[in-house]
């Protein structure tokens, strides 16, 4: 991708991004407050930005007259870069604004989220090899002197064709067989499964469908499930798409609902209600790739140890009583029609190995796909979900844990918070005069509510803006209607309800704020713990692999005010998204990965935090903006000194 | 088994028969004529007899009185044969009986069914190895510090115990593992089922469940589905049952259910009906033996080729279009539960394979389990159900055939007949003086039908007393009652209703007649084509092999006279019941077995009749008793004649 530096007057800042990136984001990123508070859908009008220099893309937008034009203006959300800029941004964009901070930006790709093909480059040396391959045949058709059965035809030429013989077949395959021969004169399409160094027929397709050939990869998260179609054939990422877990009705975390399980028929309907989610989403996925249901051939699921349970339908019992025993670790291929899945009969289903009751095949894929099993220096990897895993190591060694986070980061428990999609707030800036602030949605279009992302940046900007205290309090002298107080307790109004898709105010609520600071501190406490119990410091850590859905860009600054992770150098961070899907991909791309996968959960070494007494004691200190020991953000201190 | 020599006066006729042996069998199979007409009840009393030297035993009738006792009488049908005996027919009992005929008996054992232990000597050097296998194992409970997951401490411990690793698990095998390593304290029965060279596990079981590992083998046939449980720790045959295949309903043959499969939902039907059968018999099985379902761990079945398509629930439409092609002459293990049988989740079928449309798994489970396939000596092989298949060869080469016989030898299409069951008369003898029957049934209860084996041996004695002429038409002027004409044509009466079970009068019609002749004429002729197609006079054959359900006993001399089989002699024969069930049998005690059945169906080669001109010549000349060319049949000739 080229790179575009782009110059923003008067405040003289400078910012590389990506040629085509958005003029709005662009600004938040060189830190230039310019007013917006649509989220970038174009009708508030209050971005106005003046192109000095350089070429620019615009879509159209009402709140922009001809004669606005003819001045020269543009709404900075409907513009996209095209190359190097100089942009001035006018006194009445910037209305209220007073002070202009010092620092300088010139990197911002940590923040932003790498695209499945950049993501793919993670790992190194792996070739497209999927389980799953089909393969084209013309059979002779059978005369009284050669009357094999339909069959023994099918093996024969086979062989004689492919060389390929001695395989397992799946009955399933040979139920319509006579009919699929026949149908086109003898010509079928043989799908094939590789699995444990040996073949298994698992479908017969009249007609040549070797092109038609898609692997579904799905993580199984316990609030969102995400989903991908990927053409094996050709290892490009078809379409995406995810939904909230429909077991959250039963509960927002693996403990409730393994609780909620052990009742009557419950365990069965926790399964059921994962399976319903999944299987809107491969009709959702079917539908914007306007492919058919039977071009879906191998399926590879990665989630927690608990939703892994569920999804098998196993009982999860012991995964919560000490000492925390799953049923399994190490699943082997299972029919998905067995589990309910809406897909082929010759379709199975990988389900990624993990380590233990709290670290599971969604850390193991996420290992795997973020390449961290092949890193040569010491990585530190966290995963942010509903849980928040961790893990310390390199290619020679791997220590993990986890913490009970909670969903705040994807929405749960938060009062506007939603998953990171269309509409959801991902990026906030408020300006430390005015208290106004600068807000991006996912799609650019009215906001809805607020992602991740989102929060980090908006607890983050609070607390820099000083609206909010070290312990998440509000500031209620501050002379601006956002901040407020009603029945609910203090608030902070990021969306006014004219402006919003929902017709309401969008509100960040110290309740929400408080759940958010007890998320990270669970996770920040974790990597603590782990570090700690490696005895490295976090100085030494090379590189930082963050997984989590918060949205499309995580800025580290924010992470780091917020005190969701140590202090790190920007360039030693890669935001990888989803890992757990990276993971589940790679499986599906390449069958050796399988083993890998397999060596990775074998190879990690596991730490029960819920019986280390130091875990609840760094807990309890990191309950605080950035920290009770303010003394280990030395930015975050310069940051606040700086403003006095 | 001891054999005792019985001599029959005032006949002066002797036989060898097994000790324990029935003494109104031991004066059938001597050509003695006694009375008897209750088909071994008791009831009638007329079989009375005296024994002047040897042990007997005998059961109580209320037809002797405490005088008759004294007087030293016995009731054949009530007496078991202890040693060698000299025994008297009293004139009473041989009422209205004039001749004696001079022909001597020395052997039988050439009629008497095999037993199952007897059976499985029929193949040499097979050992004790089923392909299912229990282990039972201790594990040691988890901790913090051992927190493997439970299948990989199961998969561990197996490794430590038994050095197996490496093996595939079937997930059903999984759903309760928590519970079940939990409830008898870690100690646990793993199944293994050995396929393709490899383990599976395929069920965990609490606690130590070594010795209750049963294999169910099941002969599917057209007409009557037999199945045993059998040990597979000991090879024991438990018990055995057999039931009418339910979807007679739908058609008598395999064309007329092939034509009724097409339609509609017709096949699901056809499918659930058998396994509907099956589970019937699996019911009758555990509770004869008094075992539980989850004793049952693997599944061995065998049917022609239509049947097997059936119980698959595969499309049996080519089977009957030239070419004639079946879906599948081999097929892989099916899980159980998948085709509806109601057995653990963890059994499989594994389904005997055939060589055609028209030489099925049925075919090839016979010549396994008769040892066919081992024989230096040319050998014949005749399957009469209600198709009949007939092989010749030896260990080096198979030739195979098949002809549509129908079901008349099981009891279809015959008015009284029936299955070879209790109450089903079995052997028969007619009085050529007076025309009276002398009648055995099975169990030796009142007569309920008529099975195969009495129909053979009725059929011969009509002919043979001239009861019915060559062309199986009754004779009306004889001085006796049992021969009759009715609305229905001309019949003869086996037993009057007051001496059966069923309250009517038991009776063979000409029509009953008419279809035995055409089943034994298909039969004959395709035995002539084999032995012409390979250029070999029935003299050179130095074993025959003759499978089928018609009941206990088959006397040979009979067959003979009927024309179902050329003339051989008798040592050469060997009748060995179900040869389908027995070679089902096999395979589930010996996995080796397995292959070997294989290369049987991939070394026959198999002949189309259908599209053979001779067969149709053939089989005409066979409508009559025993044959329109009577030469062939030269001691029937030597036996009219000397009667004049």
């Amino acid at each position: 991708m080229r790179k575009c530096k782009v110059v923003f007057y008067p405040d003289n800042k400078q910012i590389e991004v990506d040629k085509g990136e958005n003029l709005l984001r662009a600004a938040m990123l060189a830190e230039v407050h310019v007013n917006a508070s649509c989220g970038g859908d174009g009708t508030c009008g209050k971005c106005r930005v003046v192109i000095d220099e350089g070429r620019v893309s615009r879509q159209p937008s009402p709140k922009l007259s001809s004669e606005d034009i003819e001045k020269g203006y543009y709404l900075a959300c409907r513009t996209h870069v095209e190359s190097d800029l100089i942009v001035r941004i006018p006194p009445e964009s910037r209305l209220g604004e007073k002070r202009v901070l010092d620092r300088r930006r010139t990197v911002s790709a940590c923040g932003l989220l790498l695209s499945p093909e950049d993501a793919l480059g993670l790992v190194k040396g792996w070739k497209l090899d999927p389980k799953v391959r089909k393969l084209s045949i013309q059979l002779s058709p059978p005369t009284l002197e050669d009357n094999l059965g339909d069959l023994e035809r099918l093996k024969r030429e086979l062989d004689r064709k492919y060389g390929i013989r001695d395989f397992q077949v799946s009955f399933a395959a040979l139920r319509n067989l006579a009919a699929t021969l026949r149908e086109r004169n003898w010509q079928a399409t043989i799908t094939f499964l590789s699995h444990g160094g040996r073949e298994r027929l698992v479908q017969v397709e009249a007609g040549d469908r070797q092109k038609y050939n898609c692997g579904l990869a799905v993580d199984l998260g316990t609030t969102t499930v995400y989903a991908q179609l990927l053409d094996l054939n050709t290892g490009k990422t078809l379409v995406s798409a995810s939904d909230y877990n429909a077991q959250v009705s039963c509960g927002e975390d693996v403990i409730t609902r393994i609780i909620y399980s052990q009742k009557g028929e419950n365990l069965a309907r926790l399964q059921q209600l994962v399976v319903s989610t999944v299987n809107g989403l491969i009709d959702v996925l079917l539908q914007k790739s306007k492919r058919s249901i039977s071009d879906i051939t191998f399926m590879a699921v990665a989630g927690n140890t608990t939703m892994t349970h569920l999804f098998l339908g196993l009982n999860p019992k012991y995964i919560r009583e000490e000492p925390y025993i799953p049923t399994i670790a190490f699943c082997s291929l299972v029919r998905a029609r067995e589990l309910g899945l809406e897909v082929g009969d010759g379709v199975y289903v990988y389900v990624l190995p993990g380590r233990a009751s709290y670290v599971g095949g969604d850390i193991t894929a996420g290992i795997l796909g973020s390449g961290m099993y092949q890193a040569d220096e010491l990585t530190l990897y966290i995963d942010i979900g509903t849980n928040g895993e961790i893990v310390l190591g390199n290619r020679d060694w791997l220590l993990s844990c986890s913490c009970s986070a909670g969903p705040a980061f994807e929405g749960g428990t938060i009062k506007h918070g939603m998953r990171a999609m269309t509409g959801a707030i991902e990026s906030v800036r408020i300006s430390r005069d005015t208290y106004e602030p600068m807000i991006l949605t996912i799609g650019q279009t009215k906001p809805k509510g607020i992602c991740g992302s989102g929060m980090i940046d908006a607890v983050a900007e609070l607390f820099l803006s000083r609206i909010i205290d070290q312990k998440g309090k509000f500031n209620l002298d501050l002379d601006t209607p956002r901040v407020r107080k009603n029945e609910g307790g203090a608030e902070y109004v990021l969306t006014w309800a004219n402006e919003t898709a929902i017709g309401k105010d969008i509100v960040l609520t110290e309740a929400d704020i408080d759940n958010l600071i007890k998320t990270k501190g669970a996770i920040y406490a974790g990597i603590s713990i782990l570090l700690d119990s490696a005895q490295i410091p976090i100085s030494d850590v090379k590189q930082v692999l963050i997984a989590g859905g918060f949205g499309h860009y995580l800025e580290l600054d924010k992470a780091i005010v917020l005190g969701l992770v140590p202090e790190i150098p920007c360039e030693r961070v890669k935001f990888i998204g989803n890992g757990s899907l990276l993971g589940a991909r790679l499986v599906l791309l390449s069958k050796e990965m399988e083993s890998v996968a397999e060596e990775i959960a074998r190879k990690m070494t596991y730490l029960e935090l819920s019986v280390n007494p130091a875990f609840m004691e760094n807990f309890i200190s990191a309950l605080f903006l950035p920290h009770t020991n303010i003394e280990k953000f030395p930015s975050v201190m310069a940051a606040l000194k700086s403003r006095g």
